[in-house]
């Protein structure tokens, strides 16, 4: 799908925002998604996108021995759309796509997302955002802790792309891993230490 | 819902596994979310269920300004239910009830969810199966490697509950937590060691 759906016009925002949580329309989310897949292939870490999370109305399990959802919604997350682990180390993250050229709104992450990030990062978690500057084709690791300082310094509802460069990190498009964020993590934050061992 | 819930007679076994998926008429499930709610609010783990997963088929966007999922379909879960952080360890498990008194189906655990929990323990994580026993009303707390183990050494369809005793540990009924499984895994497993610190 990809690029290549198109919406109808007139479409309201919500449908929007369940499509991307359906991950249709969102190139950023198949890149990490073709990014876990070598992870996971390549036994470097094991990291998957959560389910959209929904509530089940109806269901019809009479037609065709198959069980069929009749109706259902899309509900807000409580948590963040990745997680999994690698060395031992717990990384939890969620990926946003934005169109401007200049800020990243703060509202594409619900409160209860930033909640949780921090949550992750006070039990010694590996919590961050990745961000994709869609017309500028640049995508930005941002650590969990850049992220609420932000937050609670400024009060501000966009996020500045000069933020990101000082205290972010591009992941630079690669062909396999397509999105190498474990390397900035390795790199900065982590320096490679391994805590496996149980 | 929990127990309370009645399904209609000649109901198919894949319609059950969905109901079950999606939390309801599993009273384990309610116990473990609980507990999670109790983690989580006193700041011990961070741990969720993941959402059930579906596949997607027809979206009604056009009624009453709300987006309607109109078809969809259960998929078979690639990873378990749980998942998330206690002291800076990964943790990861599966949730299961029987009725049967003296062992449990190993079918009931997909060979996914195995090749996962074994990934998981690989990367240095706590990864383990949550059994109840319903009949008898006992609770056990199984590694993931003593399940691995079972599964290698032996060719058996099921585990019997023998093997629980002597390789797991009960899950005692509480009122809050009602069922303390970090307990468990701090007791006998990382012996109070914390992992906090990025």
């Amino acid at each position: 799908m990809g690029d290549s759906m198109k919406y109808p016009t007139g479409i309201n925002k919500q449908f929007k925002q369940a499509l991307n949580h359906s991950n249709r329309g969102m190139p950023l989310e198949n890149d990490i998604n073709t990014t876990n897949e070598y992870y996971l292939f390549n036994n470097i870490a094991v990291i998957y996108k959560k389910p959209t999370p929904i509530t089940i109305v109806k269901v019809d399990y009479a037609s065709n021995h198959e069980t069929t959802i009749k109706e259902a919604y899309f509900t807000k997350p409580s948590t963040t759309d990745y997680n999994g682990i690698y060395n031992g180390w717990y990384i939890d993250f969620e990926a946003k796509e934005t169109k401007n050229k200049t800020m990243f709104p703060i509202d594409n992450i619900h409160t209860h997302q930033i909640k949780h990030l921090s949550d992750i990062i006070d039990q010694g978690g590996i919590g961050f955002i990745i961000v994709r500057f869609t017309t500028l084709n640049l995508t930005y690791y941002l650590n969990g802790s850049k992220l609420l300082e932000f937050i609670k310094v400024e009060n501000r509802k966009s996020i500045p792309i000069d933020y990101f460069k000082s205290n972010g990190h591009i992941i630079k498009d690669g062909l396999n891993p397509r999105l190498d964020y474990i390397k900035i993590i390795n790199e900065f934050y982590i320096k490679g230490e391994k805590r496996r061992k149980v």
